[in-house]
């Protein structure tokens, strides 16, 4: 055995690290017996050395040489022979499919010998002639670094000589004076002559290829793709099969099933008298592989076959290259097919049906991102339309309604029966009710984790965010596109939450079956069906429990539709919005604790019934209510609006007590870091009654519920905890209010009452915050906030792209938990809490709860449950069960 | 042996635990057969078991009546006996003392018969009715809970019925009355007679003081002083003598040493024919000690002689109570006395000298917080002098100066030779050239930590901040106090950092003489002489290297006077204000890369020079220079005032296109949470060529000097790092900087490069870190910030106090570090940092550095240097030492 290259009938599919992916395919098609051109692969390891070294490893041309002469002895033909020339294909073949980032050299062992002797022994000049003009083009551009354009300029300058437009229309003669000129272009470029030693070509394409892993494209694709950087490349050297030697020559693409639908069949194209990059290339019309039948029954006969084995052999479906060669097949490729979300679903349970592979495995191969993405609406596809502009792609789904530019107008219109897309410089708390009554948000400002985003994802609402071309005229009722329309408010829009685009006017929507499945409605689609069947199997599987984090009963109830095992996150601020708000500005501004007594009066009847629903809703299953949490400010008016409204006020001399009283107040209570300031159990413990009053009104709405016969179970969650002096202190005041109402009503209530996790201080204590706490919910997004020090927004907006384009985030810590940092906190905090108390309850319920990724790591460190939004609830109980498959 | 009561016989001054300060040291006192009159302690266990439950712990009354029974034997008397009665005195005694804070009730054992038998023994009625007045007045108040004020009035009353002014007038009959009087007053008060049995009297008496561990006022005090809530009193039962009969009786107290200078001598004062408590009253004028020469040599004698005997005993300054009962002396009382500062280390140093203890005994004697209070100014004593309005002592000092409103002014004034007091509503950074020109700083707004506080303590400057009371018209360039007078700008005020008191007009200031000799003036004075000495000794303890955080040659140079072994931070984000801050605006809203750059060309040879300067002033010893820092934003105007400015400007068609332009610079770099956004690493890694320019600047100075025949050390502190790829990213660029500069110059430059540990996530990745870093330094006023989720200010302005007050905070996290919490972080941070790199170099530089518990801490996990403001340094090199030896 060699140390860096290996023959194809050496390796197996399994060695995709050391063969890559197409090295590893073509030697287990090999060792199947399939006909593959023989050949070899130069491994991964050898393009490490080289890359570190900038020179090849000692002793890879030897083992080079070796496998060559091999080669040449197994085809009875040499590199490069005048005579009768052995030809060989140099292909890169990473771990990780790149497609078209790296590259390719065919035809390597031509020259101005060699090409003569393929003329002779294929009795055909005129092909012999163009292959060299072929590699002379592609080792030119690509080994030689010359300029493509100047080939392309030479073959159009040609054409136009000649009067045609095609290269099929050149003669021979033609394609020997390009020859002649394509030499010379190199050697003006290079200042060396085109190497006519094909050992020489083999070495150069080889290291060609070795250095296309580290072009600016590849590292940027790999930055997108997640691909590590230290890879490295494997490159195959195969010999050459020829599609293009006539009528009874041709290349093909083809999938053992349907790619977009999963329905099985034959699915591909073919091209006769063609090389496999011209299939690609579209240069000419291909025809559906099935044509095959009537031009080549046997070849058609033999592929069938072929894809049966591949089939069965890798269990999976599978794509094919292949090229016919005087109507002899030859398998250049295949490797398991890429496929739509739909198929992905499709094949694995029709392939359980077929006793190919078990529900495990079904389950494995199909994402919780492909699940996700199968859920949201979509709009017909159309190649035709054009976006007016783009933004980022931040809530899947598609929307279609009339523009309007301010929260309290949706509601109106939508009360009135119109379908309305919310259109917002960004969006605040304040806008939530505008939201809810919306199909869609689009922003012209913040990012993936913006407000607008994340709500509107909580919510399953479609959004596009940061589309930076609009400038909203609220006074002129409409925003401007730069480059592009204006758009009044009223005017139809539809935006797609899955690629960020904005077109005008209504674009047809197809909805989602496999929510409607979901949500019980009877759907006759076999997807839906077997998504329903894999999430049973799921079910089955999953340690983790999933919650849903809904704050009203509507989302609560279909969080239940779709499985959810309770509330894990019923969010209290959003209840203290809207027409409550008074109240609120009411609490916040109060002088005394009289005025702060008589505001809680007023909302505790308000947040009773607000609870009862949802326990109704969620009845006989836990739900967590979380005290209210976030800064006061966001119930106020934004200071810089008001100071300035209030001084052109006085410019004009308007009297405005109220606002100036009011700016005193926002004065007063603007904190320079309102996510550093007072906030949750902070507030809590400042403004005495606001957390009484709420525990009240769980309380008492379990009261209400038990009367009515139901079995509700509420849970009590203090936020922001930093110090279980908090917490005790708080508890004990939870618990007395509890009391209280169990005796003035007469029922039996246990309230859990556990804390959020959400500071760093709280993870590194957390086995004496466990001493007072029946549970623990993980607030990721605040954790990672203060781990990192940065807020939410700043990441998106402001660093997060160079922070992504240098490779310093791959991806943001808010769509998915940071492992090392973040992930360690809550990995000590879940220690240091069971070691205070072994059954302490733990959860998750940041936007961490409902992405794949994370759900593994949760897993990994054996949490009780994750909460996450109620669209998500589908995904988290299928990816629960994935990562106890993907740990087995 | 007992379990709860201990004859003072059986003690000793060691179980301070068990037997409370008081009794302890009447033990000692016993054991050193020194006249005490004899008695017994009821244990702190005892008032621990009593409290919890509410009721005496079993046992506890049969071992008071075995100790009492004991006691009667001794003395020969019974108490409550109607012939000749014992008196006991019941007292309360903390392990902690609590002066005035708990209860005490003398005379115990009088009751209706046995004041006859007094007054018979005693031959002196007058006497006995006046010990039984005082008996119901006591035991009413404290023990039955009888409003004081009710006794009084009739005291007052029978005075004027009388035409009399003081008690010593009142006969024995009108006590007789009084008595009398008192007794219906507590009959009618409680429901009952007053308890005539003595032995009830007795366990009442006890219980009342178990009792008032836990009254209000008891509880602040212990967490003002933080002293453990769970301690417990212990009660003294001692038999009473009587200072009060008669002119060859009295009652004094002395300390061995003069408290308020240290000199050696005898201080005390003498009061004949009294109790102890009327010597502490001032009823009557007491006499010099030196007096009761002349009155009583016997006894005077005697007490030197116990004084002699109890310095040497506990090798310390001792104070002293005693009594003279009919020419024979007892004492009452004694302890480790209380001292300035000043004469603590006088006292200290003496002590050497007398080989009492040695220097490391001294050292540990004396806090740095008394050496932090021995350096700053003051004002010389004047009991007459009343402030005009109080805010927080938030650096001590006394400042005397004009009151200047702004910034500019101040330094307008300041460069024409005027004192002046910066008077802010509250500061920010741009008003740092103020505080500088200024001799105080006087805010209405903003804590202990707040800006102000904490750039004048780093600065040294005197500060008294967030006197509420002040409010400023800036329009009418004055200030208002609440309740107080006008004061315009130009008035002269003076401002007390100590106590937080201001002051109209000047107040003569005296200089401290510790720092003029800390700074090497010639100064006679034995306390400065002493801390010298003291310092000399703790500089050999200590382990831990104390640097400063100077940002300025003058402060660096100021603190390698005062010891500094280098700077651990300068910060370099001052460097860009004041003139310079054009040139930051303009790098700010640079629009373009090309922009950008021209604006850092602009900053390099300023930067230069600062840095030279700060070399040259540190030459030889290492100088960390911080890259910089803080949010853009604080280079900006304020949004709301901006916008504000503006929209009046349109209003009253001013053309300002300027303001327009800035206005929206300003708002697209306005962040939510400043705190939380584009700062440090991140601003160095997003604006491209910042931190090169500051490497630059740093090299190319060094070069300088080395050229200059200097041996400049620079260090790179990269800040606000999270994940170790941002620091190798900034390393690789810092570094190749500085070889860049080092082959232009042809000099050899070896920068280390570091960073701050300052965020959670670094902490929590040290590890990783530590690979790209040569040294890791602790901000951990950022890591506070971020591991409680609270800013600096909130902290103080929002919801400390609640905190405080409710006990969960017992001081603000950013004075003092908070070891559970955030020292957790820097533990681990610091274990694994040195997994990775065992010579990684460790410090901090933080507030923390120069606090005196926090140094203990950094002692304790073994950190290798403290940083702290020049002013700071001397004390931090006293804590490093006292760390030492606390750790022994």
């Amino acid at each position: 055995m060699g140390t860096f290259v290996f023959d194809f009938a050496q390796g197996s599919k399994e060695q995709k690290d050391l063969l890559g992916g197409k090295g590893a395919n073509l030697a287990e098609m090999t060792r199947l017996g399939l006909p593959v051109p023989p050949g070899f692969t130069i491994s991964t390891d050898a393009c490490r050395a080289y890359l570190e070294h900038g020179s090849e490893p000692v002793g890879l041309e030897a083992e080079v040489d070796a496998h060559l002469w091999a080669l040449e002895r197994r085809m009875g033909r040499r590199l490069g022979d005048p005579k009768d020339p052995l030809l060989v294909s140099v292909r890169s073949g990473a771990k990780f499919s790149m497609p078209g980032m790296m590259e390719t050299v065919l035809d390597v062992g031509l020259n101005d010998h060699s090409v003569v002797g393929l003329a002779e022994q294929s009795g055909d000049e005129r092909f012999a002639t163009d292959s060299y003009r072929r590699l002379l083009q592609m080792f030119g551009s690509t080994v030689l670094g010359v300029p493509s354009d100047r080939f392309e300029e030479r073959i159009e300058a040609l054409k136009a000589d000649r009067g045609v437009a095609s290269d099929a229309e050149l003669v021979t003669a033609d394609l020997g004076v390009l020859v002649g000129e394509f030499k010379a272009i190199i050697e003006d470029h290079t200042g060396d002559p085109f190497p006519q030693a094909p050992r020489d070509q083999l070495r150069l394409a080889i290291h060609a290829v070795f250095d296309s892993w580290n072009t600016p494209r590849a590292a940027l694709y790999r930055r997108q793709e997640r691909i590590p950087e230290d890879l490295g490349t494997a490159v195959n050297v195969q010999a050459m099969v020829f599609g293009n030697r006539g009528e009874a020559s041709g290349s093909g693409v083809c999938f053992t099933r349907d790619p977009a639908t999963g329905a099985t069949g034959v699915y591909g194209d073919y091209l006769a008298n063609a090389q496999g990059e011209d299939v690609v290339a579209g240069i000419r019309n291909t025809v559906p592989l099935a044509d095959l039948a009537g031009i080549d029954r046997a070849s058609y006969d033999e592929l069938r076959l072929i894809m049966s084995v591949l089939e069965h052999h890798y269990r999976d479906m599978c794509d094919l290259e292949f090229t016919i060669e005087d109507g002899h097949l030859w398998m250049l490729q295949t490797r398991v097919g890429k496929r739509t979300p739909q198929a992905a679903v499709r094949i694995a349970v029709d392939m359980v049906d077929e006793e190919l592979i078990d529900l495990d495995e079904a389950l494995s191969r199909v994402t919780g991102h492909q699940l996700a993405s199968l859920m949201f609406p979509r709009f017909e596809p159309d190649r035709s339309r054009r976006p007016v502009t783009t933004g980022m792609n931040a809530s899947p789904g598609a929307a279609v309604g009339r523009v309007v530019l301010d929260s309290e107008t949706a509601v109106e219109w939508a009360e009135r029966g119109e379908e309305v897309i919310l259109v917002r410089k960004e969006t605040a708390p304040d806008d939530l009710p505008g939201m809810v009554a919306a199909r869609g948000i689009l922003t012209a400002r913040g990012g993936k984790t913006s407000h607008a985003a994340v709500v509107a994802r909580g919510m399953g609402r479609t959004c596009v965010c940061g589309a930076e071309a609009i400038t909203i005229d609220l006074d002129q009722r409409r925003f401007r596109i730069r480059g592009g329309p204006e758009v009044a408010e009223g005017d139809v829009v539809s935006i797609d939450g899955g690629t960020g685009e904005v077109f005008l006017g209504e674009v047809p929507v197809g909805h989602s079956d496999v929510v409607r499945y979901l949500e019980g409605e009877h759907v006759d689609d076999p997807v839906a069906a077997g998504v329903g069947r894999l999430l049973k199997h799921a079910d089955a599987l999953r340690r983790l429990g999933v919650r849903a984090n809904a704050d009203t009963p509507e989302d609560a109830a279909r969080a239940r539709r779709f499985g959810a095992g309770g509330v894990g996150l019923c969010r209290t601020e959003h209840m203290f919005l809207g027409e409550r708000r008074e109240l609120v500005e009411d609490l916040v501004v109060a002088r005394d604790a009289d005025e702060q007594a008589a505001a809680l009066r007023k909302l505790l009847p308000l947040q009773r019934q607000d609870f009862s629903d949802i326990l109704a809703a969620m009845d006989g299953l836990p739900v967590t209510i979380r005290l209210i949490d976030p800064p006061l400010h966001e119930f106020l008016p934004d200071l810089t609006d008001l100071a300035v409204r209030v001084a052109i006020e006085d410019e004009r001399r308007v009297d405005d007590p109220h606002g100036h009283e009011l700016l005193v107040a926002v004065r007063r209570l603007h904190e320079q870091n309102p996510m550093l300031g007072l906030r949750g159990v902070r507030l809590g413990i400042v403004v005495p009654g606001l957390f009484a009053m709420q525990a009240r009104a769980v309380a008492e709405a379990a009261a209400d519920r038990i009367d009515l016969g139901d079995d509700p179970r509420p849970e009590l969650m203090v936020p922001l905890v930093a110090s279980e002096r908090e917490l005790r202190m708080v508890r004990d005041q939870l618990e007395e209010v509890v009391a209280a109402v169990a005796v003035e009503r007469g029922v039996e209530l246990s309230i859990p009452v556990g804390t959020m996790i959400e500071l760093p201080r709280a993870a590194v204590t957390a086995d004496r915050i466990a001493e007072n706490a029946d549970f623990f919910s993980f607030g990721t997004n605040d954790l990672t906030q203060t781990t990192w020090g940065f807020s939410r927004d700043d990441v998106e907006a402001e660093f997060f792209p160079t922070y992504r384009d240098r490779g310093i985030l791959p991806i943001s810590p808010f769509e998915s938990i940071d492992v090392q940092g973040v992930g360690e906190l809550v990995r000590l905090a879940t220690r240091l809490g069971r070691d205070t108390k072994p059954n302490l309850h733990l959860g998750v319920c940041g936007e961490h709860g409902g992405d794949p990724e994370s759900i593994h790591f949760f897993e990994e460190i054996a949490l009780d449950y994750v909460s996450c939004s109620p669209f998500r609830v589908p995904v988290a109980r299928w990816e629960a069960a994935r990562a106890v498959l993907a740990r087995r």
